[in-house]
Parts: C-alpha cells; structure tokens; sequence
C-alpha cells in the first residue's frame, strides 16, 4: 500500500492493544514506518529534534507494534501496540491524561527525571 | 487550558466511547473546537474543502462528544465519542478498516452512496 507522505510524514495514533487506552501521537516518515516494521519495534520521526527517534530509547520505555492499520485515505495510521512503562515523557501511561480544561485525570506511573536525561 | 494550534490547526484523534475502537483523525481549527464544545457535536476544519465542517451533516452520522482530552503538549485532542452510524466516508464504522498491507479488517456498515452526494 502506498501511504500519502504530507512533508514527508504521516501521523500515527498509539493505541495500547490490551487496555485500548489511546497512549499518543506521534509521526513517522518512510524510514520510521519501515523500521518499525522491520524490528516490531515503535520508531518514529521526532519533530522538535528533527531526526529518527525509536521509542523507548533513552526512557527502556519501548512500544512492540502488535498491529498496524492505515485509514481510508492512506494518510495517518494506528500502531496497536504493547507498552512498556510509561508512553508519556511526563512519565504518564498516556499523553492524554488531562481533559480540555485542565484536569487531571491519572496520576504519573513514573517519576520522568529517573528516566529521561532529555524530554522524549 | 491554551492549545498549541500548527497553521491554525489541531490533530482530532476520535475513539468510540463504548468499544474504544480509534475511528478517525480530523482536524480542528479553533472555531471547531468552540463548537464541539458548544453544541457536543463534533466539528472539525476540513483541509481539503478548506471550510468548517459539522461531522454528519451530509450522512446523518453525527458524533456526540462525551470527553475531550488534551495531550501533555497541547497540541493534540482525543475526543470520546458516541458514533452514530458509520464513522468513514466509504460507509466502514471505522476509518481504519484495514491493515498496512491492505488486508480488510471490517466490512462496510452502510453502502456509502445511500448518505452521502459528495465524499464527506
């Protein structure tokens, strides 16, 4: 299948396979998507940083890909995946631990300055 | 809670409430987002017909928003929804009906011409 590349790159939803929680975005390009696939292992391309970033790397917080399945107009894809620890460099189970006006709605798994020198 | 808008815009991951199956990405610009707020009807910005776009109002499927969760950097939403009918254009209750090698994980739930005059 040929994924449409906007800027080189597509989004990707995270969704942990066991407890369909939705862990977070992130956004792979052509090499990221061929990586993971190859390794089983999450890769993405990291905006901010500008490069290849495999999850996990630096937190051992790695994602297996159990699934991968691309939307209707070949544009974004979802990563049903296996986490380890924590997906969120806040040290949250998930991105998406507060709602729209602020509030919390889980508490940290991990404490992130045990396992990131650098924010993820 | 101030949202991180790219070129005006923000990633909508949108997940059903009750099965927790991830049914599309859309995106939202900040006027979408005070009306899903507003009225509990996902809106979203469509990039393709450049103009604000009411999730249902051609189809009838509309998408009532139950939870909006913000990601650590705000820049992402994940709306809970509950979906009426079928999520995707091409009648699939999920936009992710297939797998990356194109395998069919779903049949369709409706014959998309019966809702829709244009693609949604």
């Amino acid at each position: 299948m040929e994924l449409n590349y906007t800027g080189g790159l597509v989004p990707v939803i995270v969704q942990d396979q066991a407890s369909r929680e939705v862990l977070m975005l992130a956004w792979a390009d052509e090499e990221a998507v061929r990586l993971t696939r190859e390794t089983g292992y999450a890769h993405y391309w990291s905006r901010s940083r500008k490069r290849l970033w495999k999850k996990g790397e630096e937190s051992g917080h790695f994602q297996v890909v159990r699934e991968i399945r691309v939307d209707c107009d070949e544009d974004t894809l979802l990563y049903l995946v296996e986490q380890q620890g924590a997906a969120c460099h806040t040290g949250h189970y998930s991105c998406f631990y507060r709602d729209i006006d602020g509030g919390e709605l889980a508490r940290p798994l991990i404490d992130p300055s045990e396992v990131y020198a650098n924010k993820e």
